[in-house]
């Protein structure tokens, strides 16, 4: 039972995304062409670099389409058309992603076009990640068009906010396309916050879970959980000097990953009143350790540390998605459907913790100081942009919500 | 409830598999041997090539026993068998393809021997999708036996119509092989055509879908619609000279797919009564890109180009698939299954179009009419195969199907 | 309807994982580091290495978290809470994995530290793997805690075992590792027999399978299917003189399984009844061919002996799973849930003689005789190990189970 949208709207998504893939079109005839490897510099290097890429990229494409998909579909209402629909707003997110990106992002814009290589699409697709974490916290609240349009302003916020880091504060990309969580969550949260402000009750029937429907969304999860390390790791290692780093990543994520699915499942069997497993929690908070683990990436080097951070993740996470969703439903009146807060906001900012201590840690004191503040600031701007952008995504007359 | 077949056609199918196997297995006794790496020649580059085929290797593999598997569990009458009866069907067309390969195109004919290689593997793969797309037509109209039978046929059919595109044209083989839609399309719904003729009534009720088998589906054509570019890049690029080929076809392909999927969901809400999407026009629809794409690929060097045969193929498609298909049944008694005509006899056609009209417009006039000829005359012979070949295996003599 | 534990021991499985967790993690703070890439000595190899381990790493990886956790999902009983409990033991099997190979196997045992690279992960994959292999023997007669603690004794007396062959035989690590099938059902049945004869019934109640459940379990099983080439030449192929050897392994368990699951389902139908496939038999059966390819796998160079090992153990494993469970369970009051006697020790041990028949054959006489002792001293001691720990294992007091 799909829900019942006015005749006006039913014919309208079809229209919107007609109008939208027309523009996309044309903006792709004038700006985008594909990036031709260049045979006189470095082929070997080049060739190999493909290789790793492609099936890189082609991890993170499952995780987007077929992990992201399905990790909804424990929702009863959400599954058939929902997980198509993903795919729907996944595809015109990554288009826009690459133009937008392309636009504002100077390396991959040389002479006025835009060139289409390995990188610029994996960049495109963690861009939609983040699009698909926000629409997390508004499921069940808005219709299509909305989420449609809510994913278009979501992504071009997302990458206004990786120019104005990389811009300002001169921020290494890598890292600071990793906020794309706290990015996500926050925006996502705020836009479900102004919406139900506005007076839309928070429809319980549209939570209901079911057990066929889980092993679907058990589905999606393990597709994430899988290939979460080259997630993380996609970006990293273009040069040679940074291949050792690229298979440190893969390794903390890996480790990461591990311990926060056991404790995971542990919190969850403890914090359930017949002390079952709720799978619902665990397949959400599993994946805190990789949330976590990809912000503060750049500094772990043992495989302890990453442990502990998927270990503390975890723990956060699962009690987050037990005991605060139903507390800031009342207290703030902020519904967050999937919980995206739990899972991927404070993963995040423990990780943007993690990442800080790990570098005052072993850094000199003026040294550490100065990284101190750049470090705050990138959180601040981040957050500053979500919770701005979201709150005007959600309040109603840009949308056109009524 | 799978169909009740009469108790001498129980026994029937295990034997016919077991004597096929048979068979197979003594001709891989006298003509295939595993291919042996040349150590003397090239060793930096061949393992090169081999790190890469065998990642797209297993990326075809994937669409062809998991896509293609699960694409049609949306019958409810498919389903649980359905798909293990997929893989029976696949795995004997890659045994019988391997040696049929070799038997008749000489490239892989060294000495009298068959030599197994990654290309090989690839090659017979693709000739066994081939297959699994005649079966899209056929689907509740004949036995196993039948299906397994026509399945070789098919298998046979298009080989010989490769050797002949090869032969007496000199076709490239990465650019004929890709007409497998076209052949594999025809053929089957030719057999569909000469069946129901012969009386055999169209069950409606074996057309019945289903939402939670819908979702089985929905994991098989997400799983053709994300490896896609390695479908259609699989072949290209054994020297290095193609490499940027590979890369071009691999963006295009990816391109053209992230517009039909978007292209596809529009026109199945605008169609339908209720505005809603059917998923089972979504499903088929989405991968038209891929097809159309994979036929003009080598002629496709701009990412807008792709993208709007990307376009044309999903809305041509879709709009085939909600009025063509019961427009058949009543005006020619022919009946389609899985709508393949509308998801890879038009698409693939249209991507004929598209490389004939793309040629023309890059070549000077005497080598454009040149290149017309021999364009028109490969698809004439494809055609043409298929339907006769479909014709005569869909004849009941020799199928011995009553 | 998940079983009714006691309430002791609902509290008991979160304390016993966040235990053993918190030790894991102590011991990886004092002896686990990051391998770094030796960026002086062979650059270009290593990183070509790193490229091909890491793509097999993550078919290993798809196959141990997603084929195992939904191949048992057949079983009604089995299914949400069963597919997240095998990630549970996996992670937690993995991290011991780690931790005991590194301490008894000293080739990764550095200045007594354990450093982790692709090698030892993929090596902990497969011992994660054998005790999954086992728990397919226990499902539905133990509680979690019993399930958990198991798997980390069946991984401890796998390394032990292979600690034995290496140190005593000298044994190729890549051929005893494989013999992780016959370790895992025997130890399994073992525990399964032991528990049996005191006094637990069999539940045929969770026996019971399921239709719409089967399609889940045809995708854990497919998972595995075509990634078994992987998980086979994963730890072949380190040095550049075998990178032959490997493509050779990878031919013929592609060749092999493909006959296995032709030959699984004609068996299937039939010893069945109806004349119709048992999807249960067809899941099991049909992964034969690579469990015995896996053991022959160094001694098989030609395709057709590939595809005859394929098609001896999907015909004794399929006639093994339809007659001799029911057998097992009366004769010796051995009940054996999924199993796995005949679907991995069966064919494991036909690969074994498949391997010393194909070195006999090719082999001078005093060379042959020194082989024969050889290898059947690997499979005493592995067999003997693995009965011993099983029945140690499965003796109610070290296991505190009532």
């Amino acid at each position: 039972m799909a829900p019942q949208y006015a005749p006006s709207l039913r014919s309208r998504l079809p229209l919107v995304a007609f109008l939208l893939e027309t523009i996309f079109l044309i903006l792709f005839v004038f700006f985008v062409k594909i990036e031709q490897q260049h045979e006189q510099s470095g082929r070997e290097s080049d060739s190999k670099l493909f290789i790793s890429s492609y099936a890189e990229f082609q991890d993170v494409h499952v995780m987007i389409f077929m992990g992201f998909g399905f990790l909804a579909t424990f929702l009863v209402r959400y599954g058939f058309s929902g997980s198509g629909f993903n795919v729907l707003l996944a595809a015109m997110a990554i288009q826009w992603a690459v133009l937008i990106n392309g636009f504002l992002l100077p390396q991959r814009h040389h002479r006025r076009e835009i060139h289409i290589s390995m990188k610029s699409v994996i960049e495109a697709e963690l861009c939609a990640a983040s699009a698909l974490v926000a629409m997390g916290a508004v499921h069940g609240k808005t219709n299509p068009v909305q989420l449609l349009l809510m994913a278009l302003v979501e992504v071009t916020g997302f990458v206004v906010t990786q120019w104005i880091l990389r811009t300002l504060l001169n921020a290494d990309p890598v890292y600071s396309i990793m906020l794309l969580h706290v990015f996500g969550a926050l925006f996502g949260v705020m836009v479900s916050w102004v919406l139900h402000r506005e007076g839309i009750k928070p429809e319980h029937e549209k939570e209901k879970t079911d057990r066929k429907t889980g092993l679907f969304a058990m589905f999606g999860t393990l597709f994430l959980w899988m290939f979460w390390p080259s997630f993380n790791s996609a970006l990293v290692g273009d040069y040679r000097r940074e291949r050792g780093l690229k298979l440190t990543v893969i390794y903390g994520t890996y480790l990461s990953l591990a311990v926060s699915v056991v404790m995971a499942m542990s919190v969850s069997m403890l914090t359930s009143s017949k002390g079952k497993m709720n799978m619902v929690h665990v397949q959400s908070s599993a994946l805190s350790g990789g949330v976590a683990i990809g912000v503060a990436m750049t500094a772990v080097h043992q495989p302890w540390i990453a442990m502990t951070i998927g270990f503390c993740a975890a723990l956060l996470s699962a009690l987050g998605y037990r005991y605060m969703k139903n507390h800031m439903l009342f207290a703030f009146e902020c519904h967050d459907t999937c919980g995206v807060l739990s899972v991927h906001a404070i993963p995040g900012i423990l990780g943007w913790f993690a990442h800080l201590f790990l570098r005052l840690a072993s850094s000199e004191s003026t040294i550490a100081v100065q990284f101190a503040v750049y470090h705050i600031c990138v959180l601040l701007i981040t957050a500053c942009m979500s919770l701005v952008m979201g709150t005007a995504t959600g309040t109603p007359p840009p949308m056109h919500s009524h």
